[in-house]
This record gives structure tokens, C-alpha cells and sequence, in this order.
């Protein structure tokens, strides 16, 4: 990899994006803070690391609170290891008001995989600002991109819209399930089913398992317009597996390894890598753009003191807020635009 | 109330907000229907009713599935309805792909308030347009305060942050809690506490009533400041009552009906009813103009085919998105905005 133009290299001067990109883990913790609580300074160092991106297996793993997605991810991050991956994993949790540490607040990783430098693990939590963390988990995948990591995880806790959101951004989104969780047709009707390229079944030790199995391929049976596994496997598209995996002791995991691998493989074959990531570029790209023009337009009106005085026009009823918007923008939508 | 302006009365002429304004139950609900599937079509009506909005107590009921937040609502609603007031109802569902209905599917609401004309009852949902969900829900709100209902229950499935965001619009926001759920911690920790006007432990008759009132009078204390209740209220600050009901019998509702009109006269006498609506208003206006805009936007670049061309260079890795963003936004911000 060559090193950026016009950066010079040698003491402080080297920019936290050329460090990234050098493997350097203290700058990659630092990019993601930076990421995370000034957005605006980061944009130029992520803007470095742009073209070094692309190239890692975005996982994404969800499911409910308390189906051992944490075991679930270190197991398979351990595996990716053992094969010479570098490895990246971000916990997201949108109700933790914590953010920034390498564990998170409620249990601790694996000891051997939190002291392998092979490793970067990474909590991130906001509550209330949502739509900021998907952003910011967007680019702290991109941070860990660029810094070589083969494999990223990223683990959402809960299964609400919000969590959804930040997970299928991921190529490959693995859905959790217990058995005797009593969530299997809520989890079908929460939207988890369309959005899961892989199932595991996990604590597959329990009674219901088979049943929960049984349950999953009826519904992903039904959905596929009736189409068996076979035909549509000829046809090239993707029928999401069901793994059956114990995390705590490892078993199954293995078989579930192999299940995310062939769906990246079948991912590449396909097209479809390049048909999601499109996507994700393109919701990228809507989000900056609305995001710098936001603040031009409220820097705009605030500086003039107008802002507040519209609201209370509308709080007075002397204007809607239809009307009211129409004035507002009518210096940012000049006649050439408006048309 | 006045007519308004430059509409002929009589026959088909006459436009849909006129006769909402009519107290007409069938142009309500078309009108909502329109807000739902052609919010473009719509404007123009609520421009009309927005001078005539403003008046209606706007009740926020929430909590988690299996609380009895409908048999709650509804015996408000009896309640509010026996005192003369007009009732609407809005139940909320983000999971649910209808929409529409008077009914929720999953169950039917008490016959007498259904048949009652004097209340308006209506579900929302829209899986996966949240954005959208909270917006149309604003401005069925909005539609239902001009019609002349006094009082309009927001009733949200779940305490996802997408319910928390649609029922925190409203004036008084009601949590509903049940003895022995085990959500107690977490529903605590999915920052209910915070947007907690009034609380009401439904089901009551459960064991553990008494450990749960215990628990939350805990949980306020301690955010308080460690404040007792009758400094808060010397200071003319609001602590939210602890009301314990059994909606299916209607016991305790009575004094929940109390406490939610409380509240309400707080908002007036504190002046803070101003403060939340200000607020409200001014989400709104930005809602609508950050709407407007992406919409110009994009209809300018995708009519020039430049923004799938920008989309293929990001995937190229020839342009980072930061700059792509600007290099789009420079016709919307001309040099005198700028600056």
C-alpha cells in the first residue's frame, strides 16, 4: 500500500489516516472517537481512507437480548483468526448511553481475544441519537476497512427498527434465535426474516430446537413464493441456512463459519456484493449531503434571527407550516432549480 | 367557527379540511387516508386546518405489548366521553403493514365506543417508514384537533425509540407498567422514565403491585436530585403520579383520569405547554423543509443522470463521499449563502 500524497511521514505531522492505514491501533481508536464525538474533524481523515476501503466481510449479527450474541461473535471471530484474518468487531447498543471503551458494560470478552492484537473490539451506544450511530457505525467499519481487517462484526443488541437499520448494512447478516424464547413469530413479524442471510439457532442443546427449525423453514418456504431449496439454489438465489450452534462450548460454530463464508462466496458469484454495496454507498451519500446541508441552512436563518421568529408565527396560528417552509427555502432553490 | 375563505359551500365543491371543520367523520377519515398514501395531496388541506389546531389535550399512552394499553385507552376514553368531550384515538403500530382501519387487527375495541359517533378511532402502521410514520401520525393529530376533538389518545405498541419519538409529541405522555412483566429494569433503562408524564401499574391485582410503586418512586426520587416531592412541587415542578389501575374492571382509572387532567392544567398554569409545543412546531417546520428539499434535490440530479454516475464513481473508489457531497450541493448553495 502506498503511503498518501502530500502527507509527510515522521513524528506528529503523520495524519491519523496514514497511521490507520499503517495498522496503527491507538489511531484507529483514536479515528473512531474522533468519529464519534467531532464528525466533522473526521470527515477529512475518513476522506483519506476512502479508497482503501472495500475489501473486508462486513457481518452483521442481531437477535434479542440474552441469545448469546456476544459468545457467538468471539466464537466466530476466533475461527476467522486461526485462519490469519485480522479481525474487527463493534457492539452497537442504541440504549447504552456509554460508548468508546473496548467492552461493553455488561459482560467482558474473552480474555485471549481482547489481548490479541489481532483483534479490535469496540463498543458504541447512543442513546437517542439514532440516526448518528448508524452514521457513525458506517464509518467506523470504514476506519477498520482501511486499518486491514479481513472480517468486521458488527453486533447489534435488540431487534428494534433502529438496530435493523444499522445491521443490514452489512453483506452478510446473521439473525440469532434461542429456542423456548417464545419471540419466534414475533422475530418473523419484526421484519428479522427478510433481512437474515444466515440463521443461528443458538443454545440448540434446549428442547424446542427442532421445532424452531422446522418453524424457520416453513416461513422461509412460504415466503419464497413456494419454491423449494433446489430450484432456487439453481436459479443462483440465496436461501438462508439454519445452523444449529451452542456458543459456550463452540459446538456448530464451525458449520455456521462455513454458512457466512459461502454466503460472502455466493455474495461475489452472484453480484449481489456489488448490488448492496451500491446501495449502501448511495444511502451513504444521501446522508452526508443532507447532513452538510442541514447545517448550512439553520447556520443560515439562525445568523439572521429568523428561525424562532417563524416558530412563533406558527405557535400564533399567522402561519402553517407548509407556507411557513416555502418561504424558508426559497433562497436555497433559486429559479434555475426550482424550475 | 367561520367558514373559511374562498371555498363554496355545497355539494361536491366544497373541500375536504371545510368539512372536517364540519365535524364530517367520513371526510376525517379520507383525509388521513390521504395523509398516509399521498402526503403531497394533503398539504393543502392542512394548511387550511392549521389556524383551527391547537385546542386538543393530546394524551400519549405507551408501554410494552400485553399491558392492556387498548382496555386503558378506551376507558379513558369513556371516561373523557361522559364529560362531553369529543374523543379521537390513534393506535400506533410501526410492525404492522396496516393501516387505515378503525380497528387494530388484533383485537376489536369495546362495541360502544366503536359505534359511539362522538369518538374517532384509527390505527397507523407502516412497517419500516418510521420517518414517515411519526409524521403522518403528527398530522392525523392535527387533522382530528380541528375537527373538535378535546382530547386525542396516541395509543404506541412497544418502547422502541421509534414509539418513544411518535408519543413524546404528545402534551401528557401516560406509561403503562404490569407487576411481575420483568420489564421493570429495562423499561426503565429504554429511557421511559424520562418522557413519563403520569404512570399508571395496570393490573394492579398482581402480587407484585406494591414492589413496582416502590421501585419507580425510587427511580424519580433519585433522578429528582434526591428533591423530595413537595419541594418539586413548591418549585412549580411536575413529579409524574404513581396511578394504579385494572383497565378491565375500570378500578383505579377514575384517578388516572385525574391525574392526566392534572398534568394538564400544570402544562397551562407552568407555561411549559407553550414550551413543548414551541418545540413540537419547530421539529415539525424542520421535518417539512428537510422533506421539500430532498426532494428537489434529488428530482434535479436524477433528471441530469448524474446521481447514479456519482454513486458508480464512490463504488469505483475514484470520488470519497464528502467530496462527492459537495460537489452536489454547490447549486443549492449559491455563493451569498455560502459565505
Amino acid at each position: 500500500m502506498e503511503p498518501l500524497s502530500g502527507i509527510k511521514i515522521g513524528g506528529s505531522s503523520v495524519s491519523l489516516a496514514e497511521r490507520v492505514l499503517r495498522g496503527d491501533v491507538r489511531a484507529t481508536g483514536r479515528l473512531i472517537s474522533l468519529i464519534e464525538n467531532a464528525p466533522e474533524e473526521a470527515e477529512q481523515e475518513l476522506r483519506a481512507l476512502h479508497a482503501y476501503t472495500g475489501n473486508a466481510h462486513v457481518v452483521g449479527i442481531t437477535g434479542s437480548p440474552g441469545i448469546g450474541k456476544s459468545t457467538l461473535t468471539d466464537r466466530l471471530a476466533k475461527r476467522w483468526r486461526k485462519e490469519g484474518f485480522q479481525v474487527g468487531i463493534i457492539a452497537v447498543d442504541p440504549n447504552s448511553p456509554f460508548s468508546g471503551g473496548a467492552l461493553l458494560g455488561d459482560r467482558v470478552r474473552m480474555q485471549d481475544l481482547a489481548t490479541d492484537p489481532g483483534v479490535f473490539i469496540r463498543s458504541m451506544g447512543a442513546r437517542g441519537r439514532l440516526g448518528g450511530l448508524a452514521r457513525a457505525t458506517h464509518n467506523a467499519i470504514r476506519v477498520l476497512d482501511a486499518a486491514g481487517k479481513g472480517v468486521i462484526f458488527v453486533e447489534t443488541v435488540g431487534v428494534g427498527q433502529s438496530e435493523v437499520d444499522i445491521v443490514r448494512t452489512a453483506d452478510t447478516v446473521v439473525v440469532g434465535l434461542v429456542p423456548g424464547m417464545g419471540d419466534d413469530i414475533q422475530t418473523i413479524k419484526a421484519g428479522i426474516l427478510e433481512i437474515a442471510d444466515v440463521f443461528a439457532i443458538n443454545k440448540a442443546d434446549r428442547p424446542d430446537a427442532n421445532r424452531l427449525v422446522i418453524e424457520l423453514q416453513m416461513a422461509l418456504g412460504t415466503s419464497g413464493n413456494a419454491d423449494t431449496g433446489a430450484s432456487a439454489r439453481t436459479e443462483g438465489r440465496w436461501i438462508p441456512p439454519i445452523e444449529q450452534t451452542i456458543a459456550s462450548t463452540g459446538e456448530g460454530t464451525g458449520a455456521l463459519r462455513k454458512a457466512i463464508a459461502d454466503h460472502w462466496e455466493h455474495l461475489q458469484r452472484s453480484g449481489e456484493l456489488e448490488t448492496r454495496r451500491r446501495a449502501r454507498y448511495e444511502a451513504e451519500l444521501q446522508s452526508v449531503v443532507e447532513d452538510h446541508w442541514r447545517k448550512r441552512f439553520f447556520e443560515y436563518w439562525q445568523q439572521r434571527g429568523h428561525w424562532e421568529q417563524v416558530v412563533e408565527q406558527l405557535l400564533r396560528k399567522e402561519i402553517d407550516p407548509f407556507t411557513a417552509a416555502q418561504q424558508l427555502l426559497s433562497p436555497f432553490l433559486d429559479s434555475e432549480i426550482g424550475g
